[in-house]
């Protein structure tokens, strides 16, 4: 495993208004390391979310959370063009899929994340990154953690093989900072926060205490 | 395998742009059955462009097609609010996701579609037959056919067995109306044709030849 940087902290927006997502993205900006426009805020307003999020944070890497299953290059378009850096392909989309929104993702300078959802297998994982795919987000889906749904050791072992294949990871679904030493072994290039640091009157001292928790088990 | 009626025949718009999808959306509705706010529509122009064929076309069936991960509620009051009939979620979703996106679609008297790409299993296909879905797209990615993947056996196989299951099936794919006649054991819901109607001089024409090869297959 080799380890680049310390973990970021990347706030999610999923919103279904835009002017709540960029009211919150105004308030957060300045306390996170990325910004995403998420699946909901994306089905909501369409690729302007993204537009817009971009023209306000110009200098924010920004994640299109498009969760691609087909099309690659067609949706790579429209989140790249509309200034993301980085978009989400849902890993069961076909290779041939990863292989096109990644060629696209390059012609910008930008990245594909595999976004882990149900059955994969580490053949998959290597097939990922023989194309050249670096990125993957390990997800506690928000329905599943509503139904009570923990970090498993499976999880964690999951997220370790792939680190150890040269996956940075996005690690998301309900995490608190409470949680974060349980992921040390991990190369975990972001934790994805939403609605604890959106919906919550606490949103900018939730963030400070991940950004201290972070700092005192990844060191700085 | 119970067969409720003929397949129809759906229009995917897959438009990056609004005005061109409602455009093809006038000149072609009465030539199919179901129209389909495709994804890459959904993601240029948000959920606007469902509300916006609802608005046009309000009689005609309409989907949806966010092909949903996670959240599936919050997607699916966005989807049937805005005049869906139909939405659909990936395979890779968690049952949760399925469960929340049925229980809502239930409430606007909508269903949920279950879109198969990737790694799937009958034991998942049971699992989604016992929270009450009846409906399943059958793919051939469009990446996938760009490479010149064909339909093939194991394909044909598939799509029995879930039929056998008590599952009407969408199928798409680059598909002709040579091709139809393989499909005559499989209960078919509907033929999902996207730029074979919407890119062509002879959209209103092969729509037609779609028709006349379903009604001689399936019979009037």
């Amino acid at each position: 495993m080799s380890r680049s940087s310390v973990p970021q902290l990347q706030l999610a927006l999923d919103h279904t208004r835009l002017d709540a997502a960029l009211d919150a993205a105004d308030r957060l900006h300045e306390h996170v390391d990325i910004v995403e426009a998420g699946t909901i805020l994306c089905f909501s307003a369409g690729v302007d979310a993204v537009r817009q999020l971009r023209q306000r944070l110009p200098e924010k890497t920004l994640v299109a959370d498009f969760k691609v299953a087909d099309a690659g290059s067609t949706l790579a378009e429209l989140a790249f063009e509309a200034g993301a850096n980085w978009m989400t392909v849902i890993c069961a989309a076909p290779l041939a899929t990863f292989a096109s929104a990644h060629e696209v993702a390059q012609r910008y300078q930008g990245e594909i994340q595999i976004e882990l959802f149900g059955n994969w297998t580490m053949d998959d994982a290597r097939s990922w990154r023989a194309l050249g795919l670096k990125q993957a987000i390990y997800h506690r889906g928000r329905d599943a953690q509503a139904q009570g749904q923990r970090w498993s050791q499976q999880d964690l072992d999951a997220m370790k093989a792939l680190s150890d294949l040269g996956f940075g990871l996005s690690v998301t679904g309900g995490i608190t900072p409470q949680e974060l030493p349980q992921f040390k072994e991990i190369d975990v290039r972001a934790f994805i926060v939403g609605r604890a640091l959106t919906e919550s009157a606490n949103g900018l001292a939730t963030a400070a205490e991940f950004h201290q928790a972070i700092d005192s088990i990844w060191g700085k």
